[in-house]
C-alpha cells in the first residue's frame, strides 16, 4: 500500500507534509500535555492556534484590515442561506449568475428569504460557458442588494478568470477555487469558502466580511422579524471571532497547517503559477486529438475541474478504472454529469498531471 | 512531555487508543490509497464509515429502528434554532426548563421563530437544583408542541436523574451526557448532542429523529413562508442521510471510533457503572469536609461535571494552578461562574480521579 495521485474533487488531496505534522499532534499538541483535539476551545494554546489561523488567511490571501474573517460550520450551502438572511431586509432583492448546481442551489435557498433573481444562467449553454460582460440582465441587477457568484464550478469544470463586472456589491462562493491564485478580496463584500478543496478538511467553511457586510448584517439581517439566529448572524460571528459556540478546532488547525505549507511553497502566486502549468499540461493532451471531447468553451475552462468525456460511457468506465489499477484515484465525473474529472487543487502536484497525461496518451494509443 | 489528566470540560479527553487509530489513517485509510481526510464523502470508503458510525449510535443508544440519526454540524447551538424551526408552525408555542447557559440560549434562539415559554428556572435558586415533579408551570405547558431541557448542565454542575415527566413531546439536549449512561430514547422525540465531550472532536452534532419529528418538519416546518432552509431541513437531512452536502468526514470517522472503543468498554451500561463510581469518589471527597464547598443539591448532582468552591478565589486559582502542575489539567471553573469544576466524561479513567482526590487531600492538609 502506497499514497496514490488523487484527483479528488473534494474532499481532496492535503500535502503529505500536512499529514505528517497532523499525525504529531493527536496525542500531544505544543505543552497541552493533552491532544490538539482535547483542549478547549477557550484554552490558551487554541487561541494561539486560531490567531494563527486568522492572520494566516489574511496575509495569504490578501485580505484588508477593515475585513472580518471568521470560521464556521456547514459549508457553502448554509452560507447559501445565510447571506440572503444577513444581507437583505425581508423581501428586498438579490441577483445570482447561474452557473450550475451550486448556484442553482444558491437560487434555491436565497430564494426562501429574498426575491432571488438570475442575472444570466448557463443552462442553455450546458453550463459549459460562462457569461460575456454586458450579458448580464441588466431589469434583475436593478435594485439588487449585491451580486452572488461562484468562482469556480467544481462540476461542470468551468471558473471566472475575474469577478463579473457590475456596479453591485460582490459575494462571491470561492469554496473550490480559495488560494490557488491571487483574488482581489476588496473587491468582494463576502467571501465563503468550505475548507475541503485547497484549504483543509471538510467542516470548516472560511468567511471574509467587508464593513459594509457587516453593517447590513447589523441594519438589514436584523430588521428580520425575531432578528438573525445567533449561529447565522455574521456581524455576531465577527464580534464573537467565530467563538459563538465551540467550532471545528480540529479542521481550523488543519486549515492553519495548510497555509503554512501554501506559504512555504511561496504563496497564492506560486500556487497560480504551478496551478497554470498543470492545467496547460492537461488541456494540451485533451486539445492534441479528437479522442478526448473536453466540452467546456475557451476562457471558462477551469484550472481546478478539468472534466471530459470520451467516445463511449464504455471507454469512460475503463478509463476510470484502468487509471485507478495504475495509481490515479478519483477520476469518475460527477455522478450529475458524467464523463471524466480530474480536480487539480493546489495539493495534487506537477508530477500527478505528467503520471496523468502519460496514463492518457498510452490509453489513447490503445483505444483511440 | 506526556498525557496528564485531562479534566477538560469540552472538547474533552479521548481514549487514548482511539487517538493511536486515528494516528494511522491520516496518510492511508482501508485501501484508499490516500488519507481519510482525502478521500470523497460519496466513495464507498466513506460510505462504510458513515453506515457504520449510524449503526454504532443505533447499537449503543438503543435507538429505536423507525427513528433517522443523522451527524450535523453547528454544535447544540444550531438545533436551538433549528428544532424550533421544524417543530413549531409560525408563531406555535413550545416550552423549555430553564436548568442555565444553554437553556436561556435556547430560549433566546427559540423565541425568534415560536412562542417560547420558560415552564420552569433555576435562576432563583442560583441554578443549584432541577426542578421536582409537578413543579413545571402547567400553563406554560398547555399548549406547546413540546419540552425542550438539557439533560447536563456543564457550567452549573447539574444533571436530571431522569427526563421530566410531562405529557408532552419530549426534546433533549444531550450535548454533554450522551452515551455516559443509557437513555430511554424512545421517550423522546428529538436529540441532539455536540460530539465533543463523549462522542468525539468538536464539529459534529448528533441528531436523533422520531418519526413525529420528521412529520413535524415536513407539516409545521414546512409551512413556513418559503419552507425551511435545506441544511436546517431535518427531514431532508434525514432523507439524505446527513449528507444534503459534505459532512466533517474526520469528526464522523473519530465518532464511530469513539463509539466502538464504548462497545469495546461493555457499553454504556458499563460507562454508566464507571462514570458513578468516579462520581461517587469526587463528591464523597468534597462531602468528606468543610473546607470544600460544592453547592449542588442533593440528587441534581452531575456526574459529568463536578463543581465546587474553596473558601477563597485566591485558594481556588492556587488550587488550579498546583493541580495543573501536579498533572491535572482543567480544572478552572467556566469563566461565567468561577470556582472548581472537574469534568468526568466517559474517556477520564477512574485513576485519574483517584489521583485528583489525593491531590485534594493533601491541598486541604496544607492549606485547609
Amino acid at each position: 500500500m502506497s499514497r496514490a495521485w488523487n484527483f479528488s474533487a473534494g474532499p481532496a488531496a492535503l500535502p503529505q507534509p500536512v499529514l505528517e505534522e497532523l499525525r504529531e499532534v493527536l496525542l500531544e499538541f505544543s505543552d497541552c500535555r493533552a491532544g490538539l483535539m482535547e483542549i478547549s476551545h477557550r484554552s490558551k494554546q487554541f487561541s494561539a492556534v486560531l490567531d494563527s489561523a486568522t492572520v494566516r488567511m489574511r496575509r495569504v490571501l490578501g485580505v484588508p484590515d477593515d475585513y472580518a474573517v471568521v470560521f464556521q460550520q456547514g459549508g457553502a450551502s448554509m452560507q447559501f442561506h445565510a447571506v440572503p438572511l444577513n444581507l437583505c431586509a425581508p423581501g428586498e432583492a438579490m441577483a445570482l449568475v447561474d452557473t450550475g448546481t451550486w448556484t442553482s442551489k444558491a437560487v434555491e435557498e436565497a430564494s426562501r428569504v429574498a426575491d432571488a433573481r438570475v442575472a444570466w444562467s448557463g443552462k442553455p449553454f450546458g453550463y459549459t460557458r460562462l457569461p460575456e460582460p454586458g450579458e448580464l440582465d441588466a431589469a434583475a441587477l436593478d435594485g439588487a442588494a449585491y451580486l452572488h457568484y461562484c468562482s469556480n464550478n467544481t462540476i461542470r469544470g468551468t471558473q471566472f478568470q475575474a469577478p463579473p463586472s457590475v456596479d453591485l456589491p460582490l459575494i462571491a462562493d470561492l469554496s473550490s477555487d480559495i488560494a490557488s491564485k491571487p483574488v482581489d478580496v476588496s473587491a468582494h463584500e463576502v467571501i465563503f469558502a468550505g475548507a475541503q478543496k485547497n484549504l483543509g478538511p471538510s467542516g470548516v467553511t472560511a468567511l471574509i466580511l467587508s464593513p459594509w457586510a457587516l453593517e447590513r448584517s447589523r441594519d438589514a439581517g436584523g430588521s428580520r422579524p425575531g432578528g438573525l439566529p445567533s449561529m447565522l448572524d455574521h456581524a455576531l460571528q465577527a464580534k464573537k471571532d467565530g467563538m459563538f459556540n465551540t467550532p471545528n478546532t480540529w479542521g481550523i488547525y488543519a486549515l492553519d497547517r495548510v497555509l503554512a505549507w501554501v506559504e512555504s511553497e511561496g504563496g497564492v502566486a506560486a500556487m497560480a503559477s504551478r496551478n497554470t502549468e498543470k492545467a496547460e499540461k492537461l488541456y494540451g493532451e485533451l486539445d492534441r486529438t479528437e479522442f478526448w471531447r473536453p466540452h467546456v468553451q475557451g476562457t471558462a475552462r477551469s484550472q481546478m475541474n478539468v472534466v471530459w468525456r470520451l467516445p463511449s460511457e464504455m471507454l469512460e468506465a475503463r478509463f476510470v478504472a484502468e487509471a485507478t489499477e495504475a495509481g490515479m484515484l478519483a477520476l469518475k465525473g460527477h455522478r450529475s454529469v458524467g464523463g471524466i474529472r480530474a480536480s487539480l487543487y493546489n495539493a495534487v502536484p506537477v508530477e500527478a498531471v505528467d503520471a496523468l497525461v502519460g496514463f492518457m496518451q498510452e490509453f489513447e494509443r490503445v483505444h483511440g
